[in-house]
């Protein structure tokens, strides 16, 4: 493939900003691609790991030439990484993130932009419960939904670029309006982690004669909660950032929740049968 | 590994019944094994891929000779079915089953057994989605955990047989009080469950501006809901039977959301950050 921009800038060299610079790498999709990290440790293995060719402390000096500025950090460090970056943009530059929220980050960050540079909203569907540059890999995109989330104020070569480097980076583009992604993935994302911690939290702390509950715990535990393993910081960004969404998802489950409950209280093998199977229907479908 | 008994029924022969019969067989712990099933297609695969040796739908005929009946069928149907044979069991046969709930299936078996009969509770840790015969192998148990509830009533003979069978299959023999693994149980096993099913129901019902937001799942979701593909019947009865036990887990579950969702709506980053760590911890304490 062809190179698409000559100097990226990645601020935030974790799992998401480090896959992306992997995969744009071996797309050959760009030049230079600079690292900026608060956490020096995974900066240095950032670039003795090759993920990134120079790498910074300083996010001002790191956004020096860039055509294009990657903010992967936890989505409410995004407004402020865009805040601290925005003076030192040079002109034409397009700043973009990977954040898991769009409506509020897109709605804080469009609105620092200094004149002739544009923000494009993003969100890559593929994740890890792992974090950091050690982590990170080019694969991690391919074949994978990256939700772009323009609005008026997109310039649209700049969205075009993006567009084109997140597809070099193996991803499957589409577009979709912030608040609508917002009330998607709280619903398909940020429910099911929220729901994931409360469980492990609830059979963690449950006391059943003095045991280790979770001693007991098999496949199917596992499985279920490997999702409840997930990084507290980014976790809580997100349900902040998503608040409102979340919280009528949240309200959503816990009426499915009372619903089942009752079925279970009336002892109805008929209505529990049924509400099983509606959801081993859904369940199935996304197979 | 020698032959532990030389004749064994196997009443359901689905993935667990079936998976314990191949688990026996290659152990060489037992000579015969005859297959019983309500399901004639299922009963026919069985005879056919070997995983019994001799088939008939009637229970009665089938406990003929019996040195250990092994019921491995739904959870409210196994007191339906030991009721049925009680009538036909040889002198000094021992009834076992695979049922996930033991409290209310022992009690009642335990009633209906005829005088030199024993009946031993019996759950194996182990399983996947899928059922039936074509689904069960020899493996299933190997380094699992196989819990007994023996009560006053179990004879000690009949007991050591039991936990001699799960050993050979593979499986680590525990013995608990029939109550005290219900309440386990339903905190680690059945709540997950309702929870997955619930959660499913949910996001399937969910209305987001028309869209189909199951077609957003990614890789999270999926492991996440697995559970809710396993069989509806099989998860009706469970409920049933466990249903105070699993109603007390629902609500100690409902009191941890509640407390999450509180700290989501008052956007207090430090709670919300400890109440993540805490469930990671635990989480990451299982691995
Ligand atoms: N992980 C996923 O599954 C996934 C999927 C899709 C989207 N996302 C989104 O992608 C973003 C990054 O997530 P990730 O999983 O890649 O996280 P990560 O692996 O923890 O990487 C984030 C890196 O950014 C650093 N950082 C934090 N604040 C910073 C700041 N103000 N300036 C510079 N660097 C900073 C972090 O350092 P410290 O450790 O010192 O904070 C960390 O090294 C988040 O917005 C998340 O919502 C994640
Ligand atoms: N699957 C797991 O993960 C797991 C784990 C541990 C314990 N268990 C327990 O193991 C037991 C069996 O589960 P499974 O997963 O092996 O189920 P399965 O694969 O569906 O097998 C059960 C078989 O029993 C048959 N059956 C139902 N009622 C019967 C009756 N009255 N007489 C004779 N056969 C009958 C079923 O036929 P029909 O299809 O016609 O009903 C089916 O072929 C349950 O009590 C369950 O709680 C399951």
């Amino acid at each position: 493939m062809s190179m698409i921009i000559e100097r990226l800038t990645v601020i935030g060299v974790g799992l998401i900003g480090g896959s992306f610079a992997r995969a744009l790498r071996e797309a050959g999709a760009v030049g230079t691609i600079v690292g900026v990290d608060t956490d020096r440790d995974n900066l240095n293995q950032a670039l003795s790991l090759g993920v990134v060719d120079e790498i910074t402390p300083d996010a001002a000096r790191g956004v020096r030439d860039a055509q294009v500025v990657f903010v992967s950090v936890p989505v409410c460090s995004i407004p402020m990484v865009v805040r601290e970056i925005a003076p030192f943009l040079p002109r034409g530059c397009i700043v973009s993130d990977g954040g898991s929220v769009k409506s509020a980050v897109v709605r804080e960050c469009e609105a620092l932009m200094p004149p002739g540079c544009t923000f494009v909203g993003g969100h890559p569907i593929a994740g890890t419960e792992h974090s950091g540059a050690a982590a990170a890999f080019a694969a991690l995109f391919t074949g994978k939904r990256c939700i772009l989330t323009p609005t008026p104020a997109t310039d649209a070569g700049a969205y075009d670029t993006m567009a084109r480097l997140w597809r070099s980076a193996g991803a499957n583009v589409c577009s979709m309006e912030p608040g609508h992604h917002d009330r998607i993935f709280a619903e398909i994302s940020h429910l099911p982690h929220v729901v994931a911690y409360a469980l492990v939290h609830a059979v963690g702390t449950a006391d059943v004669e003095g045991e280790n509950v979770l001693s007991y715990s098999a496949g199917g535990f596992r499985d279920f909660t490997r999702i409840a393993s997930s990084d507290p910081v980014m976790w809580r960004d997100i349900t902040l950032m998503n608040r409102a969404a979340l919280l009528t998802s949240i309200d959503g489950f816990s009426a499915s929740l009372a619903e089942l409950r009752r079925r279970i209280d009336r002892s109805d093998p008929a209505a529990l049968a049924e509400f099983f199977t509606i959801a081993k229907q859904f369940r199935d479908g996304i197979l």
